[in-house]
């Protein structure tokens, strides 16, 4: 495993005038591929570390697993162990070996080559892009007060200035119902820092997530809904904006979705009743 | 083609004790299938708008045509005037014809299903990720002060302004050695705002760009810096962090990569002759 940042000679330029050389942290992207069955599934450029749980996220996301139980093993390439040519492997590589109950089915591969292109037109969108979630989000009957969500934020910069030094790292952070965290992931990948919660309550056998709050440091996109949805959580915060998508999942799931969420204001687009609103 | 934004009803929460009901306008974000030749190729979650140009876009940052001759027709399937079964289409779908002599061949696909796992590992990893740029960036003797430099995300700013009501989407925006805006375009994606004005570029029979900047309205990653180097664009600033990968492959490119481009201050990462340092 590489480092979750890089170092970097930069040249700093202030204006008027001023340049002079100095070390700079850069967050570490590098790519990760994901076989299962010794077939590849996909690719994904991440920040090293937390792999194993990516790779089990990313899995629960595209409700190709459910449990542990599911998996009989995740493991990352690297030096010399692992069946193909190249000995310069630096786990880049996750090897996902399925239990016989769980199945990649043509419908996974939705959102990469094989996607029908019809599948995505119009009002059938939604449909066919969202994986059927196993949970009822509906029958969540989680309470977060406003007054807490408006604390989140900062409690997710409190853990992430312990690792980011780059300004370059998009947070996930996973709170119980009364605001301690249980999981504060960070990557390049808003997508992947989500997964690798995800993929740690997998591992933890805390799946369905119900109660919970998943909070982001950026915007929240159909994607990330997708992923809360599929994880069982009940409440999405963001920092920053939804997306359109994101907000007509949230309705159709039962999700609450919370944004701008930032200096004691938010904005509730569904869900409210989960703030006593 | 649906709108750019979407209305939706929020819940306006301000701490201590207000709520209000309110309209809001949040990105539009919607998938676009790409078809080649009929053939499913990819599919994107975009704001809707400008998808003749991000459908070229994407090509020309993929390597499979690099000038509007290598397109036979790019049409966006509505309404009953495609070939499959659900009349409901709203212009999801490009469906691309190319021009005998542009091919999309295995390596095409390397970000997508047919992906060898072991062409990411270790050492290997920018080569094999990296598609092959027609222009050599190393050439372009383009000069930028920074100075110039300084005043583009005003510049960008007051452009995004006129759409951006939503805080929801990223901009890129396209900028002569003298700092006329060419192009702004702002998506939910940050990809596709420069897929978009890559296509733009290709249109106008303006590839490669040379002498130009490319302004991002976020952070830089490895895909971003490879849009650039295969638009010909010799320099790219992003107002927050680069990724590692990202000024590896500017170094390698011969690419001026600029982070934290803000209030009179940059950092300079990669070909700093051109700024004049």
């Amino acid at each position: 495993m590489t480092g979750r940042t890089a170092r970097r000679r930069v040249l700093r330029v202030s204006l008027p005038g001023g340049a002079a050389a100095r070390a700079d942290f850069l967050a570490a992207e590098e790519p990760l591929g994901i076989r299962i069955g010794g077939e590849a599934f996909t690719l994904t450029m991440r920040t090293p570390g937390d792999d194993i749980d990516l790779a089990a996220g990313f899995l629960v996301s595209e409700g190709i697993i459910a449990s542990a139980a599911d998996l009989i093993a995740i493991r990352i390439c690297s030096g010399g162990d692992c069946d193909h040519d190249d000995h310069n492997a630096t786990g880049n590589i996750a090897d996902i070996t399925l239990s016989p109950d769980a199945m990649v089915t043509p419908r996974h591969r939705r959102n990469f080559l094989t996607t029908s292109a019809c599948g995505v037109c119009g009002k059938a969108s939604i449909d066919e892009l969202a994986v059927r979630s196993r949970y009822d989000l509906s029958a969540d009957q989680a309470a977060v007060s406003p007054d807490l969500l408006a604390q989140l934020p900062g409690r997710l910069r409190d853990a992430q200035r312990v690792f980011d030094r780059t300004g370059g790292l998009h947070a996930a952070g996973l709170f119980s119902a009364d605001g301690t965290p249980l999981a504060v992931r960070e990557d390049v990948g808003r997508h992947n820092a989500v997964d690798k919660v995800v993929g740690w309550a997998l591992r933890e056998g805390r799946l369905p997530l119900a109660g919970c709050v998943l909070l982001v440091s950026g915007r929240a996109s159909f994607e990330l809904v997708q992923k809360a949805v599929m994880a069982g959580i009940p409440v999405l915060a963001a920092v920053s904006a939804p997306s359109s998508l994101a907000a007509e999942l949230a309705a159709e799931s039962g999700l609450t979705l919370v944004g701008f969420l930032r200096g004691g204001s938010m904005n509730v687009y569904t869900g409210a009743q989960r703030l006593g609103l």
